[in-house]
């Protein structure tokens, strides 16, 4: 059910150390909330099936119409790994098995970790879910490396490729030296 | 600097659907401020050194009393291994240098998930920071079990323990069918 009926009136938040707290929080001038911003999560996968990698173009913003693998926030009391589920089956309509955590990237200019297992399709069964314009599962050689839709997912197809043999690997980071902040040039 | 001025009126929100949301979300009824709430990142890590594990007794509750590993709440802006090397040294006064990630642990119910490296300390100096009574290194037969804060320690100490003599290693989630939600028995 959605609400229509949310007071209207501006947010005013002043930007100060709240008693007993050792840095800055946006605490809201008319109630004394305490805003505390944590990073953020986001939990995906690269899902591959008959060595075909499943991807997702976006129909919603940011960078709508670009290509992404199943990702997104990761919801209150869910674990990491039904949250990359959950995701897969929203934006790709694919149930996945998981074969392990592929990497943990962090983005520390918009607070953002992001957690990317390693999947296979429990089935050959996908359709485009209600963010994503279509979905189709692509050789490698058909990944659309320009209209890719963030950094993290130059990384994230490339460390699957680069562990695609190997039943275990360690969890890779974020590629030395990048931070999110630009797109990669294809490899 | 802390700020003594916050305004004391009763915080007042309401649980419901925001407009073009979802989920139910907690609401101001003062002021309309949406609180979107999302899991909590941990970092932190098992450090090592002579074979030996750096733990801390805490200083402050939840658990006060009781041994963890430094391991704290992630900042904004800040990448998980920032995160993990800071809390060691806020809360051991150590600086380390990072082996890998170790594990990926979510604790559904309290929304958080738990990213732990391991790490070796960079020399052989630590002290008892703020949040800790003190700080020691402990060898596996000195790791005073019954008096571990979380469950998530346990858990960390014996993933650290059944990789020791591997250079790299597949990262750990939590044990099966382990939530966090009960202390595990010693190994």
């Amino acid at each position: 059910m959605t609400d229509d009926q949310e007071p209207r009136s501006p947010l005013s938040f002043s930007r100060r150390v709240p008693q007993g707290d050792t840095l800055a929080r946006d605490i809201c001038e008319t109630c004394g909330f305490i805003n505390y911003v944590n990073p953020k999560i986001v939990a995906g996968a690269v899902i591959h099936h008959d060595g075909r990698i499943l991807m997702c173009r976006r129909a919603i913003e940011p960078r709508r119409g670009f290509w992404t693998i199943p990702a997104g926030y990761m919801e209150e009391n869910e674990t990491a790994e039904a949250a990359a589920r959950r995701e897969a089956r929203e934006e790709a309509c694919a149930d996945i098995v998981l074969e392990g955590l592929l990497a943990v990237y962090s983005i520390p200019r918009i607070s953002q970790v992001q957690l990317i297992f390693r999947a296979r399709l429990a089935e050959p069964r996908f359709a485009a879910g209600a963010e994503s314009l279509e979905v189709a599962l692509l050789d490698w050689d058909e990944v659309p490396w320009p209209e890719l839709a963030f950094p993290s997912v130059h990384w994230a197809l490339r460390h699957f490729d680069s562990v695609r043999t190997r039943a275990e690997f360690p969890a890779f980071t974020n590629p030395p030296g990048e931070t999110g902040d630009r797109m990669p040039k294809a490899p």
